[in-house]
């Protein structure tokens, strides 16, 4: 059960308000996925991580489907149950099949075991030449 | 300073000398990465994640620069110093350019804030309509 | 399902009574939650755990809300949804109000973020003139 | 060494300089923090993370010290050196004395514990009468 | 709800069905666990993940009992909740008694605490002589 | 550097001078690990640690060797520096060989690949008979 009462998708405060509009009119979604009702209970927090979120993941030098595949691998790594499921939808959505899902948990996978191994054998970074 | 001896690039052990010679070969790279050389502490462990790791990380569905992408956004959200370090050379090798490292950035971030969020909220999945 | 039969609130194992009985006492509660139910299977640890949090949240220099709203923080951070369940119980109790509540969950998700950022760009301590 | 090279203080991109002007304005000091310097390398991701932090960080129903607190817990959590250090140096400035930072530091370590104990037992959330 | 659809256990995929029949045999059990089942929506990932960890868990230096006991260790630092049940189960099943069982949370409990105060205190390493 | 100034071997604080005393005789060390002096200051915390740690770690059910292990297993999934370092050297001085720790590292990642892969699954439990 959430720690908060989600707030009703027709909410009459402005904020609310204009950003439910915006998200269903920029997911072309009919619905208002169950985080967003949430964080509407701090109308201003909502505002602020929306308006975050539809930057970041506007399509730019990265595609829309890159950027939710990295949605995906840090919310596996996080082990985020509600996130989990809704970026597996969106990458879905825009054409990842069935194959290319499993590569991408598997790469997902391999570095969580490879990260763990560098850290607890405490390796020493090697030389790399120029930073960005 | 690492927990076990680098095992040296010349090694004559069998299994250690033909895993570091296909990571030359693989990586097209002139030296054993240290993560390698630690691992071979252990030959059957070294190679069981070489094996792995060639495998997952060949080209397939997902290009080898997306591939990399995931590794580098799993350990950033692991925080693994070494992992940080080789997965954004081997971006940078793979020609990701400045202005979309820092949009991969920004993604990672912002997950990172959004699992946390939906976390804390105890908020339940959406429904999802098909699984792969 | 517990990995563990939960104790029953009434045994009579010596030392889990007389926790069972501190814990009603100190916390102004007649149930016995489930964690230290469970953690009773092993009573000694039961005890350890007890009097280490009933020292610790003691209000002290910290007061007993702000010592809740660390544990609430810590929980969600770390995604553990029957400890952001009960220090949300407590939070609530000690009357941080909606609006602050939100206020909170922000600090927490901006920070996971921010961390994220911080490893991923390996950014090294500016300088801090004196430890405490 | 960072995966970046650091934006100088006195860069002339006007998103940048803007930003750069209002971090030394908002928090009265004299040098741009290395994280924010790094981010600048993406300015439109540096705009949006300082806004944020800017939004959420400012006193409102929580003062800034127990803001600062539950970063510090945030980031103790998660292992982040450079926010550790500076989240540290952050309360020192706002008047926590050593021994409410002790305090501060038992109840971040407790409940990384505790965490770890209720996930570990798997136990069920108890009854909480009322989300917010 | 599993992200895709478990594969059935009498699938005709011939890398499945060899894997499977290996699982039964060498777990001396007349079931395949769901984790095998949804890997297998991607069998070379399956082949891979169940070689690793036949290798990987045979009894060797540390016997079957003691690496379960750190696989439980480790899948209760990361909160998975698939991983804790099946692990629980197998320390039980290898005769770990309900008092080790307690011992064993114990240890994972503390340093979990020990570890972040530790980072929180930014120590540095003690001198420590020879590496492995 | 760490931050808090790390309190002398000599100490006269009564409560620190008796904890540094017994860590001395229980480890049959000489010197005062890192932890310990900056946990020392904030003495009753220290206390709390020590005695937690002291009992946790005697040999019982698990000897002191598997609680090594198990203590390692925990730093190396959380990547705590310090921690990897002290219970590196400790099952060294334990007898663990370089075998024994390459089975061990092995394990660990190992799991930490497969916990995310469950996780990223979102893979329901197995049956599991009983409870402890």
């Amino acid at each position: 059960m959430p720690t908060v009462n989600l707030v009703p998708e027709d909410s009459t405060d402005p904020i609310v308000a204009e950003v439910f509009a915006d998200i269903k009119a920029t997911k072309k979604i009919d619905f208002i996925p169950a985080i967003w009702r949430a964080l509407a209970t701090h109308p201003q927090h909502l505002q602020l991580c929306w308006t975050g979120l539809k930057v970041i993941m506007a399509p730019g030098k990265l595609d829309a489907l890159t950027k939710e595949i990295i949605a995906l691998a840090v919310s596996a790594t996080n082990g985020c149950d509600y996130c989990i499921n809704s970026h597996t939808a969106a990458v879905q959505k825009l054409g990842l099949d069935k194959e290319a899902y499993g590569e991408l948990l598997a790469v997902v996978g391999l570095y969580n075991q490879m990260n763990t191994l560098a850290d607890a054998l405490k390796i020493e970074p090697d030389i790399r030449p120029q930073p960005y």
